[in-house]
């Protein structure tokens, strides 16, 4: 009992510290073969730029986790405040999010893809790493498309996930360093 | 050569995504036997809650990625803007990381922290992922602190890290969502 007090303290305490931690926005499509899913994640980091390596979480929690653990290739969308629309999308239960076929599209490769996300890489799973009620996905880039993935074109307003809200960033939020 | 030329391309593709992508800060320390290392990464993401686990990418070109592979706990903090010099610290090449005593101290159970992270997670490594040039760890937590996982204070502004510079986040930067 007092073991269990204190693993759910230790779960509120470390949940109130990301709720405190802000994030960029992803949303991950996988389709193993019997059609497609989409799930939006606050967990995409980069891991290794050359060759191009993204981990992301899935919870068991998640509608598309089944599908994404029955996947051999995903495309990681990194999204932009233009595309909370998006981030919306893969993060309401209970409705189909490719209701709106003009959203997305699929690769010549067969992936599903929004195109008009900030970035997008399509890449092969090469390996995950289960935790009890989740699992760690690592991926690797075999596509990268997207205007945020251009140095030659001027970026879009970032999307941040902070406290339950959505931010974005600009010349303002700067701070000295 | 012409794949050489494609991914390098690739690379340069990705690095430029993921300067456009907003992430968190923190600040990973470890001390496998024979001192202490402390590393700033913009990787840190939460896996699961119960247990609480999070996951983090180190690169072999870390200096701390070595002490890191050797090491059983680490500890995460997760830094508000008022710990930008934390955040500086742990990505300044060729400097004493420890040579300010006044800014760490140790863990009951031998751990280093900096006491004035926003939060911070002490935990054991229960996984790894090697990429070509980075290892992704998996880390179970074992004991919370700071303000930032007290959910009746309030937090203090939180910190970003964004195309190559460091930002905040407050009532303006919030959209509609």
């Amino acid at each position: 009992m007092t073991t269990a007090v204190a693993q759910s303290s230790l779960t509120d305490s470390f949940v109130t510290a990301f709720r405190n931690h802000p994030a960029g926005v992803a949303v991950v499509t996988a389709d193993p073969g019997d059609g497609p899913v989409a799930m939006t994640a606050t967990s995409v980091c980069s891991v290794d730029a050359n060759p191009p390596t993204v981990a992301f979480s899935a919870s068991k929690n998640s509608s598309s986790t089944p599908a994404l653990l029955r996947s051999s290739s995903v495309v990681v969308h990194l999204l932009s405040a233009h595309q909370l629309h998006l981030a919306k999308l893969g993060a309401t239960s209970g409705i189909d999010r490719f209701a709106d076929t003009s959203l997305w599209d699929r690769l010549p490769t067969g992936e599903v893809v929004f195109r008009e996300a900030a970035a997008w890489i399509r890449g092969s799973i090469i390996g995950t790493l289960p935790a009890k009620g989740a699992t760690l996905f690592m991926v690797e880039g075999d596509e990268i498309g997207g205007h945020h993935a251009d140095p030659h074109r001027d970026a879009e307003p970032p999307l941040v996930y902070h406290s339950r809200g959505w931010h974005t960033l600009g010349p303002t939020t700067q701070i000295a360093g």
